[in-house]
């Protein structure tokens, strides 16, 4: 743990401004909005996974008494196929229009067709039933590995094989294929001492976000509209919104509520712009809520994936070259995090010879979203699992061959950028230092499992305001949604600049009305860019104050000296409070705003290790023993540092053991509930030791980097090594459910 | 009129921003507001004028299926005696609590003695009559003149005759006795070749806005308080909650929601406390509402008045004297606008000799609140009529006689302040060229009155910041609440100094956690100081671009420049739509605050011509022609200023001719509806002809001087003055209504 500066506040506990909001069941989340006059709307979904649609007629519904409006993809601007930019990805803004509303074809079950706004959800409910469509069912295909095949039912017409950049002539369920090269693999697999090659299988899996999407819009008659919603990012909403319906963003005003849980899935929009459209129609406002199998049909989910791992290293346990082939599910459009899987998955390691080859495949699946550290669950898991294998052929132990091969500060990425100052190989060896790590472990079906992960993080846009209150207290305004804690990590930094206790700062999320440009809640990004935005914040007031106290007391203003709340001059004294009664009679109001475009976000690394039992009987594995070690840089509040590690992990496990899309062979979606896509509880899980080594950013003012994600990227794999130490046997599927526990126990046998 | 510089968008008359929303009904008022778990609130109100609480039993109330809370004046801490500011005048915070709940007296019919949150208002409404509530009924008294006799019946036990400044030892309703003098008036009466002594009474009368108060609270159990509310100034309700509620101003967020009128009445807070105590007791959000019967008895009104006037002139028609005694009626606790009475009723002439005795007397009626003006319209009926009746008995044409007598920059106020830069005169001159002036009126019981009215106006604390979105248009925030279309006046300011076109600008406006402190909309002082604020943030974002676009070209700030929404340097040109756009790469978000304390208000002047005529049978007074003439400054968007006129005539004519609260003797209030406290309606009032005078402010960037109050004082006086020549009676008392003409009409005869 390296601590290179003391802060009064970063670094302490302190309870979260929202949480009693929260735990009371006060805070306002989308769906408590009740406006006066509002319909509810309800959406009609493909019953097909893949189907032309021939026709759609709503006149039925349009005439029941009680429906106020009806919208289908004919009332949406037929967008040209145009690239726009989308959290931390891109979109294709037509393909984002039709996920909305399927304009020509079905490409998944629970595509939404149609929509009703009514006078109440019964009456809504009742029209969809008498909207009449007429689909071609078409056949589905429903993995990457079969949508490849040149005999595949094709999704989109228009897109043409994609090799390394050149456009082919053929149709194709490839959207693209990228590589990323260096040295020379083949005579780096040949002149090798040890080789292995496997070959992998994901599963999709959801977010799991406990709060459904939801979306209230008032479009007046002036165009002026306004909408409530659930949303990582209300200014993402604004964009996404006025680019899907054409209209200018200054039109658009996005009110953020309260998110129940998001993980990437709640950057893209899907109901905002029919709320906005029925609204427009109905012109009343109009309110949208989906339900848990909606949720579960048609948002998110991640990408299963196929994928080819190949690595070598030499006898003193270099690693000497690492090849993978990567496809990604994408669901029904282009967008798979595949291109992120490709950085993550091998970028803890040192290497000269690097091979990777990433496809990005549509199949009749919900469009995948971003989903924490999109895409590096997926690659680690299948990575790890091979360098386990390689340490074992060794006869190494798994952390130190990693701490040979560990990059370091001026190591190269795969992808050919130079690390800057990074903690992995402290972390690793904070891991093997751990009580667990040191424990032993025995008794028959028992194992323990280590792996490692990387996320690159991101920084990006932010804003924030404030203002001095009379009682010396300060109101902050942030761009960012809160998710997992940022008004307190924001506030934190701002207390911190000005030298105040955290309670003497009053945080709160503004509107897309009410303050600067801000990027949303992703990319681990928040508390290091919205954070920087409250540094700059803070410097900016404390050269207000000095103006201030300055004019006062007839002095420049560099006579004076700010610390801790407190102005002073030639032993004349003003603290915060008294320069908040007094405001009034020196000067006026204080305020300020800051907005940045943070770079230089550092990386993050994590080793997890994890103790199963495997039953031989049933095939479950029980998670004993968890420990999480993490370079997070400048842990702000340790707390919610600890719980990022615990969300992660706890995601992870659940993405390695039990979670998964079941369809049938028509491609309709069979566990689209809580009870039957089995996310862990508690009682799955033991509590998730963590270890915080706090190497900090130096890109940072107080050297934070991002830690929401990274700590989902080694579980599975971690999981996967252990199981094999408990049953003998490599499991190369996820997830690693008791089923495939079994049939794996079988096939040893 | 004069114009001194030209502009844009400064005298356009762009469509205000939140008209839609109004017009359509969709703007979010605070009756509007549903919230999960809302209880519902009432209030139990005095039957008594004057009544000693003898005790107050809940039991039966509490033990009522679906009540959750009650709450009397024992829940309110105990407060001492402090003055603290409110609005343009002062409070004491004791009587301040004690008329949001009455802790030992009733001090008014309708006072709040306790409330009630229940699960429905039916429940609230039963246990309202289960609370018993025992009173020792004193005698009420309810105007000034008899408050003032030494064997009224005391208020307030604890008040002392108040000799200017020097308290008395005697029990006394009068609350503060001061004085404004100059010169020697005994020695100019002395020398008078014309002496004019009258004495007049006005009625209470109410502000009359169309919303009831209403305020919705939820005090959750970390002590944070958020209400939403019908208030002028939310930063004002804030620090009032803060101060009877012995809490932070930084627990307290207000959220203010569109307003349906206050003209003063919503400054003060009666609601707030109430819900908040409430709902601290029943941990769930509580909403209260006010029926009209409530708004009547118990907020508002403003004070009756009894006032003795005494005016010399010589013989050249020089005004060399003017004395005046007021005493106005403050309701159950001090602070009637007495004070401004003074300020206003010879503010309009120049005087040597001048003496003002003003007393704040507490009666058996609801609080005085500011009303448009506050304090004004009474004095200056006063004062106006005796001027009429001096220039009559002159032989001069009044308007004449005011310009002879009118103050121009240099001459003094009475209270001793030099006028800055006033367009008095060119008022008067604009009036007298008027074509109503111009015109003949002819016919029996018809009759042209003219008079004048001054308002000092203010400035003070206002906030606003800004952000730059993508499309190259500027959300904007302001601290003021929007009442009569200062989202509008503000934004086109913006726009002014932007130098783009107003609908660029998206103004709206902030809570108290979103935006910097900013006083109430009152005083005429919102487009004047948030205006100035909004100049401010103008240039700091003209900065600001201008660093962008320096970074950009590698120039130096200084090199670039900026006119009209466009950036350019050495042929290089960037319109804010192409910042906008690239912004992302060019630093990031732009945004930016500005604080201002405006001072350097200019003063008002109005002078109003107006031709009635009288129906001898039923007394009914028709208003047929009505001119209204003002010094408005700069007129930022001309349709607004005229509105103001139009809707200050009004009132003002109400005032005049109609309105008046009726008491039995037993202090109950005889007409708490609005078919029975009659106020003027459409039919009632021809099209109110303005004339715009702008003499720019030269204290404002842009002219500004406030315009919104003024318009209210001449009306009565006018009316008077046009009654007299109507049927050759002056009327001494307000409302001149059918009776009063009738008995005027008989007297005569």
């Amino acid at each position: 743990m390296t601590v290179e500066k003391q802060y009064e506040v970063i670094g302490t506990r302190p309870i979260r401004p929202d949480g009693t909001d929260k735990v009371t069941g006060r805070a306002l989340y989308g769906a408590d909005i009740r406006l006066p006059g509002m319909l509810y709307g309800m959406v009609l979904r493909s019953p097909h996974a893949h189907a032309r649609i021939l026709s759609i007629d709503t006149r039925k519904a349009e005439a029941l008494p009680g429906v106020r409006a009806v919208v289908t993809a004919a009332d949406l601007p037929d967008l040209e196929s145009k690239i726009s930019e989308l959290g931390e990805g891109t979109i294709n803004l037509r393909y984002q229009s039709n996920n909305v509303l399927a304009r020509d074809k079905v490409l998944y079950f629970g595509h939404a067709v149609a929509a009703v706004a009514a006078t109440s959800i019964h009456v809504a409910e009742e029209a969809l039933g008498l909207i009449d469509v007429q689909y071609e069912v078409l056949k589905p295909v429903l993995t990457a590995q079969e949508a490849m095949r040149p005999d595949a039912p094709i999704l989109l017409e228009e897109l043409r094989t994609d090799e390394l950049g050149a456009k082919g002539t053929t149709p194709t369920n490839i959207a693209e294929h990228s590589q990323i090269s260096r040295g020379d693999v083949e005579k780096a697999f040949a002149e090798a001492a040890v080789v292995v090659e496997r070959e992998f299988t994901t599963a999709t899996v959801h977010q799991g976000y406990i709060e459904p999407q939801n979306s209230t819009a008032l479009w007046n008659v002036d165009d002026q509209l306004t909408i409530w919603c659930s949303t990582q990012g209300a200014f993402g909403v604004r964009d996404q919104v006025a680019e899907i319906l054409e209209i200018p963003v200054s039109k658009i005003k996005v009110i953020p509520m309260e998110i129940g849980g998001g993980f990437g899935g709640k950057i893209g929009v899907y109901l905002e712009p029919i709320a906005a459209l029925l609204s427009k129609k109905a012109r009343r406002p109009v309110k949208l809520t989906m339900s848990r199998a909606e949720v579960l049909a048609a948002t998110g989910p991640t990408s299963g994936s196929y994928m080819r791992i190949k690595m070598a290293a030499n006898r003193e346990g270099r690693i000497t070259a690492a090849q993978a082939y990567l496809a990604y599910e994408a669901g029904a459009y282009p967008g798979s995090p595949v291109g992120s899987g490709a950085a993550v998955i091998f970028a803890p390691y040192k290497l000269d010879n690097v091979l990777i080859d990433s496809y990005d495949v549509v199949v009749n699946k919900p469009r995948a979203a971003a989903y924490r550290a999109p895409g590096g669950t997926n690659a680690a898991y299948a990575a790890e699992v091979v360098v386990d294998e390689l340490a074992e052929k060794l006869g190494m132990d798994p952390i130190d061959f990693r701490i040979l091969n560990g990059v370091r500060e001026g190591d190269k990425h795969p992808g050919g950028s130079e690390y800057p100052r990074i903690g992995y190989i402290e972390t690793l060896q904070a891991a093997k230092n751990s009580p667990h790590y040191q424990s032993k472990l025995e008794g028959p079906y028992r194992g323990r499992g280590v792996a490692a992960g990387y996320w690159g993080n991101y920084g990006g846009k932010s804003s924030a305001s404030a203002s001095l209150n009379p009682d010396g207290t300060i109101s902050l305004v942030e761009g960012s949604v809160d998710i997992g804690g940022s008004r307190a990590s924001i506030a934190m930094q701002l207390a911190e600049t000005l030298g105040v206790a955290v309670d003497c700062i009053r945080p709160s999320v503004g509107d897309t009305d009410s303050v600067g440009y801000t990027e949303g809640t992703y990319g681990s990004r928040t508390t290091f860019a919205t954070g920087w935005a409250a540094y700059e914040l803070g410097n900016k007031l404390i050269q207000e104050f000095k103006a201030r106290a300055a004019a006062y007391w007839e002095v420049d203003p560099a006579q004076v000296a700010y610390a801790k709340g407190v102005l002073t001059c030639n032993g004349r004294r003003l603290t915060l409070a008294d320069l908040g009664s007094q405001m009034d009679d020196m000067g006026g109001p204080i305020s300020a705003s800051a907005s940045v475009r943070a770079e230089k976000w550092g990386p993050a690394f994590a080793v997890h290790i994890v103790d199963v039992e495997v039953d031989p009987e049933t095939g479950k594995v029980d998670v004993l023993r968890y420990t999480a070690a993490q370079d997070v840089g400048t842990a702000i509040h340790p707390s919610y540092v600890e719980s990022q590690i615990h969300g992660g992990v706890a995601q992870g496990v659940g993405w390695g053991l039990n979670e998964e899309y079941v369809y049938d062979a028509q491609g309709r979606l069979l566990n689209a509930s809580l009870l039957d896509y089995r996310m862990p509880t508690a009682l799955d899980l033991p509590m998730i030791e963590t270890i915080l080594v706090e190497v900090p950013n130096p890109g940072h003012p107080y050297g934070v980097r991002g830690v929401g994600e990274v700590p989902i990227v080694p579980p599975a794999g971690a999981l996967a090594n252990a199981i094999y130490r408990a049953i003998g046997v490599r499991l190369n599927e996820l997830p690693m459910s008791p089923a495939r526990i079994l049939a794996a126990l079988a096939a040893k046998k």
